[in-house]
């Protein structure tokens, strides 16, 4: 039988997360965490909007799933994320000793793996999921913020 | 002429933040954000309480002084915070492009220094001021707690 809820599925719908970031004139970065194929927290990066530089998807997100679980480890929870987490996001996912990440882009500059961030030792992680998507989004959002300078 | 505005009077607050933590059950970590000698944000752990991983008193510190700046950089700010930042924190410091970092106790277990933490090229970091009074501090809660359980 054919599961419905893949990774793709998932990351679908960070990708349309990361649309609203767009239209808010955000970086265009979205995420989801999931819970036994329930989406339990939906955001996007609002850095701009709250003036903020810890307002990234992936922090919402975190926040967000804890207090839907009522608890603050997240042990059984996979992120869905369109941009590979910074050293910021990583950190925190380490602390919530999260299950899996999986996100679309990589981000050679910026991101945790180039960095060497510390991920919890019990975190699974997986990269590439719809990343020309989530790239693309990504550079449309880059040339129209010139365009408009 | 004297200042008494210097180091080790701006850590004192902090320490005074990380007794209110203390007093609430949490790890007792404080930190205050400055100005121009003008303390613009006091903060302490809070992750017991919000159930939130990411609720360390230097996450909530970044948000409140760029509250109170109107602008998300803290490029002006020195960070006061009891016990060395971890990886989270120092890569949110990183965005924030924080002007000076200054820290009591170290964390060579989970802090920024030990895991490799980048910050921002143009923050100074500054450690050991008031390490002992943060150290017992944090001694003292993890005593307390072991006889409590």
């Amino acid at each position: 039988m054919i599961n419905p809820f893949d990774d793709i599925y998932f990351m679908r719908k960070a990708l349309q997360e990361a649309e609203l970031a767009f239209e808010k004139g955000e970086i265009p970065v979205g995420a989801i965490i999931v819970v036994k194929d329930r989406i339990i927290a939906r955001t996007h990066n609002l850095t701009e909007l709250l003036n903020d530089v810890t307002a990234h998807a992936e922090m919402q997100a975190i926040t967000s799933a804890a207090n839907f679980l009522g608890g603050k480890y997240l042990t059984s929870c996979t992120l869905y994320v369109t941009l590979e987490p910074c050293q910021m996001c990583a950190g925190a996912l380490y602390w919530s000793q999260i299950a899996k990440i999986v996100y679309a882009a990589s981000d050679e500059q910026r991101g945790f793996k180039t960095l060497g961030t510390k991920l919890h030792p019990k975190t699974e992680v997986v990269s590439g999921v719809l990343a020309e998507e989530a790239s693309a989004l990504m550079k449309r959002f880059f040339i129209e913020r010139r365009n408009l300078n």
